[in-house]
This record gives C-alpha cells, structure tokens and sequence, in this order.
C-alpha cells in the first residue's frame, strides 16, 4: 500500500500547485473522483449550507465527521475543512484530529478566523497545531489565517505574522484566503517555508499565474458548491419561464459520464 | 393563516402545470425558494446520492425525514419524495407520511417501482395509498407507476392501468415518469380526472407543450442535482487545465443573488 499521507504531502510540491476541488457531500466527492481528482478538500461553507446550518460556528462538527468517514472510501485523499476545530480545547481538536487520521482523511484545514468575525489569538492556533501534530502526526496540516477576511488594519502583515508562528507551530502548510494581489502572494511565498494555499478567487491571479507565483495549492473553496446550487436554480427558473434552449438540458450519455456512485439504476426521478 | 394544503392542490388546476422543481438538501431547497420557487419537490436519488447511498432501496428514510423537516421551515410548500414509502407495511407508510403532514409537509411522492426493477402489487400501492389517505387526509398523495421505466410489454397499457387503480384508491394526483410521447401523455390526461404529473426529459416535450397537452404538474426529478454536481465537478476540471476562462467564475455579485439561507457571511472557503 502507498503511503497516502506521504503521497499528499508531496502534492504541494510538484511542478504546479495542487488544485483542491472542495465537496461538500458524497456525491459531489464521488464526482471529482470519478472525473479523476486524485485529491479532494471539503468547503464547509457546503458541509454546513447542506445541512441548514450556518458556517464557521462549529455547529457542523457531526455532518463534516460523516461525510470525512464516508469519503475516505472513495479512490482519493481526502482534506477535511474542520473549521476552528470544532472546540475551543486543543487536545479536543488534536482528538478529533486523530478520529479522521485513522479514518484515512490525510489532511485536515484548521482556522483562526471566529465566528464574530474576529480572530483567535495567535497563542491559541499555536496551541491547537501542536495538539493535532501530537495526535496525528501524518495528517497534512494546513493552518488558515483569516487575516484577509476580518477588518484587520493591515492584513499583510497580519497574515504573514500569523502564517509564520502557525508554521513554527509545526503546520504543514499555510492557507490564506481572500488575498488576490500578486506581490502580496509573492512576499507570502517567500517569508514562509512550508507550502502557501490559495484560494481561486473570481479577481484574483488564475491557476497558471498562482504556479508561476510558486503557490504550493490552490483551493476552490466553496465556488463549487456555489456554482452547483446556483447552476440548478437557474436551470429550473428557465424551465418555468420558458427561456430554457433544450440543448441545455444535460443528456443522459453526459450523465451517465458523471459516473456517481449510485449503485442504483432504475430510476431518475 | 392559508391552508398551504388547499394551495398546493389547486396549483394543479391553474392556467399552467405545477413547475415542480426538486431540491436535494437545505441548501438547493432555500436557494428555490428564494428563487421565486413556491412549491418545491425533493428528489430521492439526489436525496440518496448527497449521503453515499443508492436510491429506491428505502436506505434514505432518515436522511428524507431530516430534511423534510429542516426544508418545511422555508417560505415554500414542500413535497416530499418518499420512494416506495421506506416500509412494506401501508400502516407504517401512513404513520410516516402523518409525520410528514403533521410537520408541514404539503404533499408526498410513492412508487410502485421497487429496488430489484419490478413493479410491486397494483394491490400493494392501492392499500399504501388507501392508509395514506386515511392517516394524513391532507397531503397531496402523488401515486407514481414507474411502468416506462421497468420493462413491461406495453408500458402504456400498464400505466394507464396502474393510474386508474391509484386513482382509484385515493390518489391526488398520478405521477408517471419516462414518458416522452405526447399521445401517450394525451391518453393519459383524458383517462384520469386527477391531475397527470409529467417528468420533463431532455427528448421529451417541452414545459410549454406539456401545458397545452393538459398536464398538471411537471416534475424536474433528479435532473437539478444531476445539473449541479456536473457543473462543479466540469468546473474544477476546467480550471485544473487551465480551460478556465474567468468570465465563467460566478460573481461575488451573483452568489450574493443566490441569497442562500446562510447565517454566517464572514468565510467564503
């Protein structure tokens, strides 16, 4: 058997980033994997919208367990986005941690944003790194700094701060969402040792570009859960008013490529 | 307070069939109903798929029952697909289907088609639909044959027999998916007095054409989750190679238009 957690590490150091695609169920997972995704992230802005829940407030701790013990069976290494931790108790963390390291998840994404808005303290994240490098030293831990999303005066700064003592910590790699700008990624890149995630934002620098800036992975956040919602949606209000062209209809060959892992066929309704 | 279960039935007699698209999870079913959308189905293989497991097998009872009971909550009447009914006993069809109705749930979907290909009983699906009827006197119970979708010598002979035989027995409305040929689907409207329930197919005729052949509801089925999770997972492809022209990124703009039932806003990954 390869050695999974191995294989994943290196990922972030190949001739391009890795590009995570991010699941938010088992289909959704089963998709990317079979349209051969070799390694798949969880967004749980998806995990908790799914559920009718709100994000980033830990409330999602038991459907993120689920889907990660799920997914683990499809062919892919599976990231699992676990938020703050899901506990204010780093040993907690570090044992929940160690639940989805044993369960074969290789990765997990952990953050510092809170949810009211604010950040934990450094002290804090340092804290809940350590405990989960203790109790699953294989897993790739990616440490998020939400230094960019909170209305910090200069997040840069912030960011590289942050990013810098998480690595110390002993995260694996280092995950800063919402920066777009190229020298700020670069400047990134270069203060830090471990591999820099980004996320594929809409105004930001394009999957090519993020290679070229030395970018170790490249993230897809929740734009694929966004995008799936707001393609159905749309979809159906153009059936019911008639602006649907029936080329758009997906057929069923296209279908049937999608290759989900349902094991039934009888029926599509 | 409206009766939501009057509205619902009289949206099959209006100047156009029931648009009824189908919602997988919170999120699909929020996202409709900010849409516009005023009626909205589940679909059981989406239902089924999001949690790793196979449809029409009854394996998704819990997963049905959560989120009808999560969804019931959003400004929408919501139908429920309950499969063959996740019991062989009509008694415990019909508790559940109270439990649905006493929720909030409008209407139900049930199937004759069974996990192994055949049909069950005409006997069987009539008994179901008779405790139905008698344990939630108010939902919409829409009697579905699946005989396009087995193999049966003449599909429509079989569900215009099966059809007047729910009907019969209690029935709303009649559900019969897999037919694309519009005198079939006129046959069917003119030996039914109960509305005649339509699966739109990519081969089959148009809402708008469905509307003038006298059908009552037209059902999107599983098509909106199909549609969703292709478009994510074509979507990642695209960007890992580089086929990705950044005009196609959803806007924040236009995600924001998605009004999501999300309570948090402060992370986008």
């Amino acid at each position: 058997m390869t050695d999974r957690f191995k294989e994943f590490h290196q990922l972030h150091h190949g001739d391009r980033p890795l590009l995570l695609p991010n699941a938010w169920d088992h289909a959704s997972a089963a998709a990317l994997a079979a349209r051969g995704f070799t390694a798949i992230g969880t967004t749980s802005l998806g995990v908790a919208a799914a559920a009718g829940k709100p994000d980033g407030t830990g409330d999602s701790r038991d459907e993120t367990m689920a889907l990660a013990r799920g997914i683990v069976r499809l062919p892919a290494m599976i990231s699992v986005d676990m938020e703050g931790g899901f506990s204010d108790s780093p040993q907690q963390v570090g044992a929940l941690a160690a639940e989805l390291e044993q369960a074969g998840v290789v990765g997990i994404n952990i953050e510092d944003g809170r949810p009211d808005g604010s950040l934990t303290s450094v002290r804090h994240l340092c804290e809940v790194i350590a405990a989960v490098r203790q109790a699953a030293p294989r897993l790739f831990v990616n440490a998020r700094t939400d230094a960019y999303w909170v209305g910090v005066g200069n997040p840069g700064v912030v960011a590289i701060e942050r990013a810098q003592a998480y690595q110390q910590a002993g995260a694996s790699g280092i995950f800063v969402p919402g920066v777009e700008d190229e020298e700020a990624i670069s400047t990134l890149v270069k203060e830090l040792s471990v591999p820099l995630n980004i996320l594929l934002l809409p105004a930001g620098p394009t999957y090519a570009r993020l290679s070229e800036l030395g970018v170790g992975r490249v993230s897809c956040g929740s734009v694929l859960f966004r995008l799936a919602v707001h393609s159905a949606v749309e979809f159906a209000w153009a059936v019911a008013h008639d602006g649907e062209s029936r080329s758009d209809l997906p057929s069923y060959a296209q279908i049937q490529a999608l290759a989900l892992d349902f094991k039934g066929e009888r029926g599509t309704a």
